[in-house]
């Protein structure tokens, strides 16, 4: 095996051994079938069984409930921030939306394009370094979206909103990262390429009964329902990405599902923002009890500012990869991802524990 | 290397042997760089040189003029089917298709949600086994719309309809095949899955004059205004269904470029159509002169039709898989798309020769 480096990219991200090995056996020959997976047709009981072996996954990882449908949709969350109003957003309706950052921030951007667009609360006076907590959430709202962890701004949601207006959450940055109560949500969505798997992909999990209520024609490919119908093979879905995405979750429950990943990420964030604490050079960018557990965001302090560059050197000596903060942020940035070794993170701590002593 | 079977698969489909191997590797790691291919950002220099090197080499095989652009978009050929109503059939305008088979239906039914689609001829009275080619193109269409190649009935456009009128052509499943003069386009569109890569990308060559002009308000994700503003990185591309592209496509370049597939292609379609020809016991299935050269249509004659599963069994003996025919046409449809060698063509043409020695 090659050195591999610490990899801290907010995504595409850092990804299981399991899954990059097995990927890549599978490129040359899957199952011993004298066939790449890059050439089986979608239609082929091979990749059907690939496909429904999947959706059983998340089904058992997530405990989802059968009021709810698993799909499989290209274009990322982005492509959602359109579908969403397109097939939920009625004719006439009104949705709301908590602001918590860019993500937020552009999907009520494709949500104004489809009908009334109410911003409930928003974080952008301090730079999204926070969740708003407390705001009024209209009872007459056909939909409510929230981004529950802010891969930029390294926040995330702890509790959610209490209302019984239909909850949509855009989970790219934190699902499978501890446990979720599906049945609470009308539709879940992630872009697969933080925990799930590489980029291509995005998972949708949705509340059946939501459906066919907007009064709009809907596109093809746009209507979640024919996803439903067609078992998200109305044509072919994109087929690596999918073998990707249950060779990780394989990992995933081997490992001891996401209760097991819930403390391992606890731990990660506990060491990485204790370091942040003590570190006489650093300061945490969010409000403490708004710190995402998957990216964690820091900087220097004022008087440390210069010294950026040396310490992102630094890092690349010791092979940490990817630390380098947003540009809307600026510092730095250490996605943590369940695929993330607590070593790779005690690596990273060693690193600004050199710094300090170096420097300070 | 694992015994490879002869693999006729109509999409997703053969792809070079280059193309596995390289991906395969990449999985594990990139360029040496300590990171997988499917863990790095899009956004890194290794990941926008990728991208970048994919669409040179695009425009030096196809000479793509300074007109058009070249764009990846996620979604499959059956997005497109809703982009170019939405980006370029004006409110109030007036589309016209040919209508040559299921995709160009899916095509047409699409484009009816977004305004006035006409159909100016159809093959569908002899289930498509032809291409039509006397009909009036009125002057006034916004675009006509055409598919170059019929994956599933194995017919092939031979000529351009003569007309003024905006050209849009779906060619999924010949692209590549043969030399095309891109200047004749407004947009050519093609999902990867045949002849450039795995499913999950479909590229679009664009001609940027044609834009803006709807009177629409498009879905960023929809918009291919915002792919030529932010390069096909509006979002997180499938950076592994790209790197493929690029492999596939170097692939191509050395082995001669288009000029080259296109004999390679024709020597290999002769083949098989002197042996349906030849053969006591099969027939092909398309109008002799609007032949497909990437998609074999053929059948057992009347006579002979209850050995079908016996050929299938035959062929599944000598390694040839992939050759059922699509349900909606039966018999038997052998794909020989770039990435097939002869070999694999005269190892089927052995194997109908066998049959006919053993059953006639």
């Amino acid at each position: 095996m090659p050195v591999k480096k610490h990899n801290f990219s907010a995504g595409p991200s850092i990804l299981p051994e399991y899954t990059f090995e097995r990927c890549s056996q599978a490129v040359l020959e899957l199952n011993e079938m004298g066939l790449s997976l890059l050439e089986i047709s979608h239609r082929s009981d091979e990749f059907v069984d690939i496909l429904n072996q999947t959706k059983e996954l998340i089904k058992e990882l997530l405990d989802v409930p059968s009021s709810h449908e698993i799909l499989f949709i290209q274009g990322g969350a982005s492509m959602q921030f359109c579908m969403i109003p397109y097939n939920l957003l009625p004719v006439n309706g009104k949705c709301g939306f908590v602001d918590t950052g860019t993500w937020s921030s552009k999907a009520i951007k494709e949500a104004k394009i489809f009908g009334e667009t109410h911003v409930l609360a928003s974080s952008d006076d301090k730079n999204y370094s926070y969740v708003p907590k407390e705001y009024n959430i209209p009872e007459n709202l056909d939909f409510l979206h929230i981004t529950t962890n802010n891969t930029i701004y390294g926040t995330q949601l702890k509790d959610l909103p209490k209302t019984d207006v239909t909850l949509i959450a855009d989970m790219s940055s934190d699902i499978f990262s501890k446990p979720v109560d599906v049945s609470k949500y009308g539709l879940i969505y992630a872009g697969a390429q933080k925990n799930i798997g590489p980029s291509g992909i995005t998972l949708v999990i949705i509340r059946k009964d939501l459906l066919g209520k907007t009064g709009r024609t809907i596109p093809s490919m746009l209507d979640y329902q024919n996803y439903i119908d067609k078992e998200s093979m109305f044509n072919t879905p994109p087929t690596f990405a999918i073998y990707a995405m249950l060779q990780t979750l394989k990992w995933l429950k081997e490992e001891g599902g996401v209760p097991a990943m819930e403390l391992r990420n606890e731990t990660k964030a506990d060491l990485l923002y204790s370091e942040i604490e003590r570190n006489q050079m650093f300061d945490g960018v969010s409000e403490v009890e708004d710190r995402s557990l998957m990216n964690v965001t820091f900087r220097l302090k004022e008087e440390y500012k210069e010294l950026e560059t040396a310490f992102l050197k630094h890092c690349e000596r010791r092979l940490i990869s990817g630390i380098k903060g947003h540009r809307s942020v600026g510092g730095f940035r250490a996605s943590i991802y369940n695929a993330m070794n607590i070593k790779s993170v005690m690596a990273l701590v060693h690193c600004m524990e050199e710094f300090e002593k170096a420097n300070n």
